[in-house]
């Protein structure tokens, strides 16, 4: 997905509003989701996202989403953002996001997502990452507690 | 801050798309963090957001916005959520999120922002809650280790 | 209702445009008279609008609206506007502006609309003003006589 | 001007909102003032506006406006609105409004506007028509005591 | 069909974009197929557009369109764009291009449109010049061989 | 590029509107002219575009460009639009069309484009169309005689 930053996504610094980042952000995972699926996907949770590098008026906006793993009804998307100043010729990567979305049937009931094969190192690191992410989730919101987080856990003893 | 939804920020279900729910969180918590500082604020942040209940077409949402905590030169503000049907009277809380901004002068340097005023237990909680979610963000970036992040790993193992 | 001045929104000055203001100002009080009737309401009419003060690109705009009494099947409601400059922490009013709604059912049928309570001085003013307002409506349009606008009459007659 | 009613301009029940309307007239009312002037003009006051037929989605919308009259520094332009339905063939008048603008400078300051040549009777009436509606401005903005409204009083008094 | 030129319709040099142009131009031939037909109407195809002069920010836009001519269940409709600029009191021509559409029923099917009655020079050369436009485009498309574009193949002998 | 179809992009119909298509083919094309020159570029012209098959509210729009050609200050980009049904998994070609852009430096003077390497056969077939329909432009332009337009006449003949 790309696009191209017009004067009303811009704050008065003439820069990308995070806001706005954030929504196509969304619609992008969203594609993704629903292409993995081939079912309506609703967003059922964002993880942290920091905005590093302010993006101009002008300059192109590139996303790029993938399927990091699925968990029985929902599935994490990531999203990295790269913005280009097609001027100078240059392009510098801007942030990553992870969306968790809910695949749902005609009457809005939760259904199954097929799994993901998993071949490469990189895809394999994604995986991994899925599940620590998850248990991140849950744990700050309460509904896990933090010594059944093995692999959250077991990341965090070894910084 | 109130908005209504139109059919342009819905899904084929006719739900809020999720995207267009944060860009107004971001727009909101802006105002409130250009206020308390009297400076152009810059999104650095935005933690992690849940999407519990689907808000549709035609609803009002209303989002109010806070300042927990300065840190020097960035502030976290929260962002609460309800959506409200008109015709049934009825409202209900949607979701929370948490932003941090960075305030910067003309020349788009960081500035210093004024602290917060702890009064209420209320506040108490948001401001120590800021100092475990900012210890989180360096922790998951790599930027501090599990170790030094004491108000977190409390927390965590009191769990 | 909150908004923040996006450059589309401004004309060639970079001010605030005075149909979008009308136009969320008639958000506003759709919104507001919805709630108070649990009706989907329609505009009927909007009294006169003077557009005093600028508001600039990057300034932040509140809206109030309050219901100011109810005739059978119409209502009036108030919009007040105030300009806010983040930067500066000032803060002005703008306009205030009278729309008139109308409720109606599924078939589009004109339903009654619940009375307002009064119970403070301010409340009553608004009260007797928004009478005197449809009367003015009314003569204007052709549909009463100068005569019978008894408390237009007596209003006019004292300045 | 012509416009196109698509989903977002409409409400919940499929009919064009009366604010987007009202946006739509003060962007064709400033055309029209700045083609007479030569001028930036920015909107000072709009009179009271009914909504009396409701506009569909998929429907066409007219807007015709002309200059009614000059006073020194600011002029009225009075905006017809037809809706037009392309499928029936139908048409019809849906509501006038008064747009009241004065025209400024390169400083903001306000300048002089070239009169009005009045030749027909339909000119003649609306030209006079303008000036009851200043007095009745005036005198209810309090700035005109309804005795020195002359023709205001005589239109009123002959009702 | 009128339209204003706002910061949002504009690339990085002020100036209007022409996809924002042609959405225009398309807009605009579709009421007027509409309302020829009484039918819905949906773009067949475009006839290449020119963008000679760069319309500016807060200038005007004027489109004009008419139907040349019907074929069976398609017409040609012409659209003509001014840019004006009001400050200046100047207007000059910028572009024309062809639209054809399809008009359909309620079951997406295509269905009959009236014929164009021709009466003047204009009318006439506007008629002639819609067949070799089309003869064109079915050569172009290797629907046609140009021995059986007769008008098209003589226009371009005579040059 | 890749856009999702909401309901503010579609005629009464529900179907994607032909100017809207337009509009993001422009934008696409715009930026890839904007990364082979490494400057500003403005829309020239466009050759005729089909729409053969409609797209649906709800569907994911897949828009790629690619440089056909240089000709001194102007530059052919190619756009290819595909139609995907997330749901269904299906994927349909929909339309190509070919856009002519002119690059320009910070006074808006025409500046040369670097020419494009020709290797594939597609790269070929592409390079060499992009002359006959510059010759087709200027013929139909009345800018150059069919005698003269070589490539243009030989595959009219060929037909």
């Amino acid at each position: 997905m790309t696009e191209y930053v017009l004067p009303n996504d811009t704050n008065t610094l003439g820069n990308l509003m995070g806001g706005q980042l954030m929504h196509w952000m969304d619609i992008c995972a969203a594609m993704t989701a629903q292409r993995h699926t081939n079912r309506v996907c609703v967003t059922a949770s964002v993880d942290s996202v920091e905005f590093r590098s302010p993006i101009h008026l002008g300059e192109i906006v590139n996303l790029e989403s993938v399927v990091n793993r699925g968990f029985n009804t929902s599935l994490e998307v990531q999203v990295d953002v790269w913005a280009e100043n097609p001027i100078l010729g240059s392009k510098r990567k801007c942030n990553t996001a992870f969306f968790t979305f809910v695949a749902v049937d005609d009457e809005y009931r939760k259904t199954l997502v097929p799994e993901i094969l998993v071949t490469t190192d990189d895809q394999r690191e994604r995986y991994e990452g899925a599940l620590r992410r998850r248990e991140l989730r849950l744990v700050m919101a309460g509904r896990m507690r933090f010594d059944d987080a093995r692999d959250l856990r077991s990341m965090l003893l070894k910084h």
